[in-house]
């Protein structure tokens, strides 16, 4: 029988409490990441739950990276990890529960953001860094694969230097779309002469960077959404009709 | 031994390798929520990997609720839910990974585009329940339990008339801060007159979903976060100051 369904009258599952029981115990011990936890045995006879069930509530607690279990020694605190919120934004996209234009959105919204506070925050050495993935974007513009790498890049840059590690965390969280999404659209035909011009929208949103100036670096990044990202979707949307054909 | 630190060549652990196969499997079938899956059985003698292994990456797909496993029934295709961006969100505020104000940055940067949204394409339906929401904030003033449960229904709302299931989970995600914060920040006295603020900030918004005006309605959200949430950070700090008394 499969512990999760062994339901109970408050706070869900067995599973569920279990899992609360070890998340409010990191918050009421005040834990940061890496700090080591009780194990498995500790937590299930401290809550009086089978070690079946604590197991289960560790793995699920491991899926989620609010701990890291490894080999052998004592379970730590987790840090945060973007991949948590690309897994759901993937499995949404592949299911067709949300859009690929509707994540683009999100996407622009939260990177008009980091575009003003990076340009406010940004360290010199921070500032060195995006401007010279803008520059490598111009040197690999005729490699697709390195070109989405450097793409992928400068944004996770951006979101560093806005110093918030959330902004951080999902940026970083669309570098899958943009995996799939930058060579299906930058490789078909007509993306051509739109290559050029996507290029010069980062160079801008990094010399705005640069020159500490956060309305700059929103109209450029807006910029760089409305028109290229534009071209792009149109560019997939083309692409996935010659594939049709 | 943990199957998961069975390391191989490519794609990470055993199990990591088996849950990208169940992903890939729902990709390339294209399957959407709620269509069934084949069970553990199937995809271990598919994969060659042993069935504790691909129980753990059942276990670590259905916490991610990539997958929805009931009590013996075959397992379902999941619908994308915000408590897993809740969950890292929640931890790593546990954790001092991200402050409150860096949240509450995020929230304002996603709400502001919620509002405009919800005023160019909410229905006539969602117009009347945000402003029932708002009403209901006001009639609540004097209840802290019931103007918090109101307030998240009401950004809730909103971003439902986005039309964009990734804003509805991302909005989402911050109830459990808000249920922390909001009462803590409004139950302390210097809030008492701050409040009233708060609530007219609300039916402003509502107001400007209601005449389809999205500049109206962004100003309105914004000014809502930047004088009210203000207040309750400061509120929140008071109140942290007064407990360490």
């Amino acid at each position: 029988m499969n512990p999760q369904t062994q339901k109970i009258d408050n706070g869900g599952t067995l599973v569920q409490r279990a899992m609360n029981a070890v998340t409010e115990y990191i918050r009421s011990a005040d834990l940061r990441v890496g700090d080591s936890l009780p194990g498995e045995a500790t937590f299930a006879t401290e809550l009086g739950v089978s070690r079946p069930v604590m197991r289960e509530a560790f793995g699920a607690l491991a899926a989620l990276k609010l701990i890291d279990v490894g080999n052998g020694r004592k379970p730590r605190v987790g840090a945060i990890d973007g991949s948590v919120i690309a897994s759901s934004l993937n499995h949404a996209v592949n299911t067709a529960q949300i859009t690929v234009p509707q994540v683009w959105d999100v996407r622009r919204t939260i990177e008009s953001r980091t575009a003003a506070l990076a340009a406010e925050q940004r360290t010199d050495a921070e500032a060195a860094e995006i401007v010279a993935l803008a520059d490598a974007m111009a040197a690999s513009q005729n490699d697709l694969a390195a070109l989405t790498r450097n793409d992928i890049a400068f944004h996770d840059a951006i979101a560093r230097a806005s110093h918030n590690a959330l902004f951080v965390q999902i940026v970083s969280s669309f570098s899958h779309l943009m995996q799939v999404a930058v060579p299906t659209a930058w490789g078909t035909r007509i993306a051509a002469t739109q290559r050029e011009v996507m290029v010069r929208r980062h160079k801008a949103v990094a010399d705005a960077i640069l020159r500490r100036d956060p309305a700059g670096a929103v109209f450029a990044m807006d910029a760089h959404f409305d028109t290229s990202i534009g071209d792009l979707l149109e560019g997939m949307a083309a692409a996935k009709g010659s594939n049709d054909d």
